[in-house]
């Protein structure tokens, strides 16, 4: 392996290959779940850099393991306990290349921070709608492997929907440059959609050229209390028929989600909460005026009482009210981890489907375990739901953490099987549900994955053992 | 080959079992560019079924070509003349299965004519955008297949982006059932994308869930004249800022083009024909009424006057008119043909550089051909240009087709290349395009292509030689 690390000097610069000091930041995962070792962290500059370390890695038959922000969910990115595995950091690569205004696209390093791309795109006058809670610290790339979700996906999809073009690594060192600012491109198999969302393990994304939208004239934002998940599933589709692309975010929260925000901050005001078992956070994003949003917001809101499919609800008078409201949404995550670990599932069910979902898996999980908590909120308009299991009130949250979690995991993913779902909506597989993976989809499409991987990494050097597992 | 066709009749009934008569529907493609020779024409009736015939023509070792209407531009759904090639038909499998309203989506076995689709959903409230000038023959498993675009791309994108999930037979006749109606699912590699646009090379589609959206309350149409190409791409820019989503169209007519419609169909009103060197015309569809419609076309076309983007302009009063304004853009296709054959393209390039594109092309075929003819129209929003080429004036257009087509292709496609565009925007490979692929297409792409067409279909049964050329 000496001679490894010299050739990966050789390639980057000796500041570049880490292999001593705290390697904390590349080794352990977002979530604390595992905490492996590198052989070495290689922060390659360029494209040719990151080609001349895939080389020199294929050669020496020493793993690789691509790394972005370092963010994701389902322990992706970091390294095994081997020692063996060389971690590709990205972070280097941080430029945004070039916007062509008229074409409304960017081209980015895959290393360029997603906020940083949201505010560059923003301050040349175009939206970048991709935006999640690791912005300030993923990466376009990372975003890009993982086909990273987040709360505009009702409006302008997943991160391959935003995705015009690629400029990948192979897991033969070769650059392939794709970085196509077309929207229509009839040449052949899509490669572009293969490598996004595959998670490193079938090639080193280094470029992107990504889609721009027009800026909004202005967006608000509404809280409405829903009497049932029912009544959340028909208020989004007249929402859908009312708002048309205008509507940019549906969010549901189930009622023991938001009181935990209220239990661990309680400066934060949550509307309606007593009052209901659900509410959704509604987003209006318009081209035309505050006053054609506002309006066009009044009429949906007003229809929906008439129709009982809303009890309650209040439009955000400034852009002060609208941060509040989404401050509420986006802390549910953090309120539960105050309020103890729980067992996490991001799962999606067709939204038509949910509401009997949620029912029947609650009572399954409370007459298995009397007491439990759902912690129940996410995107209902992409039918993703945070479907997040508590231990009853005043248990011990590690311990239920130990002793229930694959029973719970078992129960949940059964039950999003049986709804046709997927066990993973938005964070991927990963090295966490690896194992989980061939219990939930079907032998025909795993095999077919396992010829592709084959096909493009025959060597298995990238990102081995994630998504798939062994491949023998 | 005698036992091959008693094991098909065995699968579906010998009355589907194809090898004498006319068979021309089937081995002739649509343009009429070639015709070929089936060993035989299979019509199954059921997925069950077409994973028999899959298997039966893999024992055998017989080539199969997948057929869906037979509409496409590219020779990609016909029998060779070898006599060997199994036509495998889907047309008998044309129902809607399902419609799920609130998750908005509509699942159709793969042989469904588009139209149908489009009407059965339309009945239940919904809008399938797809549109093309074929929907009442072709099918959405061939639209799936070809990844077709057609006039609503620039709001509702490729075939690709309204597809959830895929049902496919594969090479070694196994079912994939990937009918997801999810619109997050991260548990592994996108499949689906990869079967789409694959021009039945990688297996056979035979059902599919699709994407529906909301019916506009209003669809306006406007016709406008604009003084340059860059005065189009300026006005494209405007109406994405003013209407944002509702934008739904967005065609370019070059002069010549539009002259052709008024000559061989002079009961058309073209507008503006003598005034201006193109035209365009916009389709913007709102979710809240006619009236706000009107108001918000007014709005953008004043707004582009002032700016000299536009020197005049006329929005549709009524429906008889929007249909005789987008009568004419699809009249151009007709029209060219009366006017003689001519060297078709189906090119993009991004959106800021076609009219750079144009001015230097034009110049350059003109200097190798004076008085040659330019019919460049298309769908501008998506930088999409059926750039085609016709004889001077008076010319033989026979003669001009047969000696100059390899000169002129040679020539555009360079161009494309330059300029960065796709060779094949919306129409695809087939046989007709697969030898011009490598000279355009990066070898590294090429090779991971190949790479997987082998990975998925070994024995390269699967519509052998299209998209790709030979693997040797």
């Amino acid at each position: 392996m000496t001679d490894l690390i010299a050739r990966l000097r050789a390639a980057v610069g000796d500041a570049h290959v880490l292999t001593e000091g705290d390697l904390a930041a590349y080794e352990q995962d977002w979530r604390k779940r595992m905490r492996g070792k590198a052989l070495a962290v290689v922060r390659p500059a360029s494209t040719q850099e990151v080609a001349a370390v895939v080389r020199a890695c294929a050669e020496a038959g020493a793993p690789i393991v691509p790394q972005g922000g370092n963010t994701g969910m389902v322990v992706g990115s970091t390294p095994d306990a081997s020692g063996r595995e060389v971690v590709l950091s990205l972070k280097r690569m941080n430029q945004v290349r070039h916007i062509d205004p008229a074409n409304m696209t960017v081209t980015a390093d895959a290393g360029c921070v997603l906020q940083n791309l949201q505010e560059v795109t923003e301050a040349a006058g175009h939206l970048f709608p991709l935006s999640l809670a690791a912005e300030g610290s993923c990466t376009i790339g990372g975003n890009l492997a993982t086909n990273a979700g987040g709360t505009q996906v009702l409006r302008y999809g997943n991160t391959r929907d935003l995705c015009l073009g690629l400029e990948v690594v192979t897991a033969q060192g070769e650059i392939w440059d794709g970085l196509s600012g077309l929207r229509k491109d009839n040449t052949g198999y899509d490669l572009r959609d293969l490598f996004i969302g595959s998670e490193g393990t079938l090639g080193v994304i280094t470029g992107a050229t990504m889609k721009l939208y027009p800026l909004p004239a202005a967006t608000l934002t509404a809280w409405a209390a829903v009497p049932s998940l029912e009544a959340a599933v028909s208020l989004l589709g007249l929402a859908q028929q009312t708002l048309g692309a205008s509507l940019t975010g549906f969010e549901v929260m189930g009622q023991f989600a938001l009181s935990l925000v209220a239990k661990h901050y309680p400066q934060q005001r949550v509307p309606f909460l007593q009052e209901t078992p659900f509410c959704v956070l509604l987003e209006n994003a318009d081209q035309e005026s505050e006053a054609h949003a506002r309006a066009q917001f009044e009429r949906l809101l007003e229809t929906a009482l008439e129709q009982g499919l809303v009890t309650d609800a209040v439009v955000a008078e400034n852009i002060a009210q609208a941060r509040q409201l989404w401050h509420v949404r986006e802390s549910i995550p953090l309120a539960q981890a105050d309020e103890g670990l729980n067992i996490k599932h991001d799962i999606s069910i067709p939204v038509s489907r949910i509401p009997q979902f949620c029912s029947e898996t609650g009572a399954l999980l409370t007459s298995h375990i009397p007491g439990v908590r759902l912690v129940n909120f996410g995107h209902l308009g992409d039918g993703n739901l945070h479907y997040n299991v508590q231990a009853p009130e005043g248990g011990d949250a590690a311990a239920f953490l130990s002793e229930r979690e694959i029973e719970v995991n078992t129960l949940v993913y059964d039950q999003v099987q049986k709804f046709d779902g997927s066990i993973s909506a938005e964070h991927g597989i990963g090295l966490l549900k690896a194992e989980k993976l061939p219990h939930h989809k079907s032998p025909v499409a795993l095999g077919m994955m396992r010829a592709i991987k084959l096909a493009l990494d025959p060597g298995n050097l990238l990102n081995p053992g994630r998504v798939l597992g062994s491949l023998r």
